[in-house]
C-alpha cells in the first residue's frame, strides 16, 4: 500500500473486496462483506515474516475506513495456522540489531494486535495444526476461534529466551483462560491441546480439519448479515472496557447502546418482530 | 416509593421486610432477613417494563438503608426468570425517542445494576427457563446463580440490532466466562445451555425446577446466619478491585480486613472457637 | 533477618541457597537454583504465625536481590499445605488489638502476598491436604499450583467473621476461577474440591500425594533451566498488566520483550537452533 494510498485511506472510505494482497491470500466473499485472510506458506507452516506483519497491521488498521468488509476470518493454508515468526528471516536479523531497531520490530508486531482489536470487524481465527508464538497471538487477538482437534497452540516465546510478554500475551491470554492456566504456558511454553483449549474457553468450538473452513465461514455469514455497526460497538467497548471499573463501563454502555438505538437496524428489527418476520439488517 | 419515602431512606435506615412492591412479587423470610423477589408476568415470560425497571433500581438502592434485610433472592414466576425488554412495552416506545430521552432509559437500565452492585446484600439468582436480554444481565448482576437444567441464557441484544454492549455486559460477562465465550455469546447472540453455564463458571449450580427455591433460600439463609456487615465488605471489595492494580487491592483489604477485625462477630467467632461452639453471627 | 542484612540486601546481590530459615524449612537444590519452602508445624497443619509471615514476606523481598535462586517451591509438611493464620497465636491477639494494631498486621499479611507477586522468581505451590485462610491466598498468590486429589481449598475467612477481602482474594481468585465462581468461595467460605480446582483453572495439574513434591520439583527445574532473566520479565507483567488496558499492556510487552532480545539467552537460542541443538540458558 503505497503513502498515497495511505493518505486516502484515512479519509475517505474505500471498499476493501478486492483488496491485492502481496504476503498473504485474501478472499472476500461473493457479497463482499467477508474477508478471509490466508497465511500462506505451508511448506514452512505459515511463519510471518517482517513484511507480512506490515502488511496484516496496514491491512486491519485500513479496514476501519471499509465500505464493504464486514467479519475477518483468518487462517492458515495446508492445515496448519501459523508457526509464528521466522527464525531465518525473522529471529536471525533481531539477534543482529540495536536497541531502537528491536524497539521498531516488537511495536510492529504489538501494532497488529492493536489494529486487529481496534477494527469494527469481529475476527474469526480458523485454526488447524500449529499454532505458535506470534501466530497463537494472532489467533488470541481474535475475536473468536475455531479449532480442530489436532489444533496446538504454543506461547513458545520462552523456548527461544524471551519473556511470554509479547504482544500482549500477559493481558489477553489471562482473560481468556485465567490466570493460572496463562502462567503455566507463558512461563513453560508448552503446547495447549485442542481439547484444552475448547475446555478453557480458548476455542469456541472444534471441528474436524475437512469442515473448519466451512465452519468458519458460516460464522462469518451469520455475523455480517446481522447488525454490523452494532458488532462495531460491541467489539469497541469488549476492548475499551477492557479496565474500566463496573460503573463507568455501565456509563460507557448506556451510551453506546442509545446511539445503537437510533439505527435503521434497530427499527428494522422493531417491524420485523411485530410483523412476525425475520430481521433484515444492513449495518446502518 | 414517593418522593417523601424516598428523601427519608437516604438518611434514616429502615426495615424493608413489609415492602410493598408494585411491578413484581415481594417476599420476606419470616426472620426478615431474605427478600425475595419475583417477577411476575408468567404470562409473558416475565418481561421487564418501563416500571418494573425503575422500582427495581429503587429498591436495590433503598436496601442500602435497610435494617433487616440481609441477602436477596431474584426468581421468576412460572418456570421462567425474565425474557427481558418488553418488546411491546419497551422496544416500540425505543424507536420513537429523541437521543436524550434513549440516554434515560439506558442509564436507568445501567442504574438497576449499578445499585445491584452497590448495596451490602449478596444477591442470589434463581434461574429456571427463559433468561433472556436485560433479564440475562439481571442473573449476571447477582452475586452467585443457581440454575435448572432447562435455563437458557441469552445476551440477545443483537437479535434486535443493538450492541452486545448493555446494562455493563462487556465487562461482566468476560469476567464471569472468559472473553472468547463472552465474544461468542455477545456478538452472536446465541442461547448458553445450563451445562455450559454450570461448566463456564454463570452457573454456581444446577438444581431441579421443583427443588430450585429452596436451593436458593438455603443458600441466601445460610448467608443471612454469616457476618452480613462482612459479607457487605466483601461485596463491596468484589465491586471495587474491578479495576484496581494487585498492590492497590491489598491495600484496600489490608484496611477492609482491619475494620471487620472490629467487629463483635469477629470477637463471637474467636470465643465460639475456644469453646469448641458453632459461632453465632449478628451482623454487626 | 536483622536490620544489618536488610540494609545489604537491598544494595548489594547475594547468594541465597544457605540462607537459614527460622520459621519454616528451607532447602536449595544441589544447583543452587530452585529454592524450597516447607511450612512445617505438620501436628496443627502447618499453621502461619506472626513471625513466620514476617519471615516469609523478608525472605521474597529479599529474592529479588539473590544471586542463585531462580524458582520457589512452597509446600507444606505432613500430608497438609497450611491451615492458614493460627486461631491461638493470631486470631485471639488480633480480637484484642487497636486499629493500628490491626492494620500493621493485615498489611503484613498483604505485604507477604505483594513480596510474593514482586520477586523476579516464579512461584510453585505444592499443595496436598488443607488449604485454608491464609494458606489458601499463599497458594493463590503463588504463580502455578499443583495439586493432590485430597487437596481442600477454603477461603474461610467469613467462618470466622471476617471479610473475603483478605490479602487481595477479591482481586486474585475471580481471575482465576472466575468471578461467580470466585464469589461462592468468598461469600460462604466452602472448600473447593481437588476437581472443582482442576476444572476451574486453580491447578495447574493434580498429582497423587507420593508424586506432588516430585512433580514440583521437576517443574520448577524446567523453570530453572529456562531462561530465567526472561521468567522474570514475564511474571513482572503479569503482576504490571493486572489493570492496564491492553493497548498499554502491548507497548509494556514491546518494551519488555526488545530488552529480553538483547539478552545473551536469546542468542544463544538462535545459535541451538540453527545448529539444531537445544538451546542451554544461564538466565543473563
Amino acid at each position: 500500500m503505497s503513502a498515497d494510498t495511505e493518505h486516502t485511506m484515512k479519509h475517505h472510505k474505500r471498499p476493501y473486496a478486492g483488496y491485492s494482497a502481496r504476503t498473504f491470500l485474501w478472499q472476500a466473499s461473493d457479497d463482499g462483506k467477508v474477508g478471509t485472510i490466508t497465511l500462506n506458506r505451508p511448506d514452512r507452516k505459515n511463519p510471518l515474516t517482517f513484511d507480512s506483519y506490515a502488511e496484516l497491521r496496514d491491512l486491519f488498521r485500513g479496514l476501519v475506513y471499509a465500505t464493504d468488509i464486514k467479519v475477518v476470518v483468518i487462517t492458515g493454508a495446508g492445515g496448519n495456522f501459523c508457526s509464528g515468526g521466522d527464525v531465518h528471516e525473522i529471529i536471525g536479523p533481531l539477534t543482529r540489531m540495536s536497541m531502537p531497531e528491536l524497539l521498531d520490530f516488537t511495536r510492529m508486531t504489538g501494532d497488529l494486535v492493536k489494529a486487529m482489536r481496534a477494527c469494527p470487524q469481529p475476527i474469526v481465527a480458523a485454526v488447524d495444526g500449529v499454532c505458535a508464538g506470534a501466530g497463537a497471538m494472532v489467533a488470541l487477538a481474535s475475536d473468536m476461534r475455531l479449532g480442530t482437534p489436532s489444533a496446538r497452540t504454543a506461547f513458545l516465546f520462552t523456548r527461544v529466551g524471551l519473556a511470554g510478554a509479547d504482544m500482549g500475551a500477559c493481558t489477553l491470554l489471562p482473560r481468556m483462560i485465567g490466570q493460572g492456566r496463562a502462567s503455566e504456558l507463558l512461563y513453560t511454553g508448552r503446547a495447549m491441546s485442542a481439547d484444552e483449549g475448547l475446555q478453557w474457553g480458548f476455542f469456541n468450538a472444534l471441528h474436524e480439519p475437512q469442515a473448519l473452513g466451512e465452519a468458519a465461514a458460516q460464522l462469518a455469514a451469520q455475523l455480517a448479515a446481522g447488525p454490523t455497526f452494532a458488532h462495531g460497538v460491541t467489539k469497541k467497548l469488549l476492548h475499551q472496557e477492557w479496565n474500566m471499573g463496573v460503573d463507568e463501563a455501565i456509563e460507557a454502555e448506556a451510551e453506546a447502546q442509545a446511539i445503537c438505538m437510533q439505527t435503521r437496524d434497530f427499527h428494522r428489527a422493531y417491524e420485523a418482530f411485530v410483523n412476525k418476520r425475520k430481521p433484515e439488517f444492513a449495518g446502518d
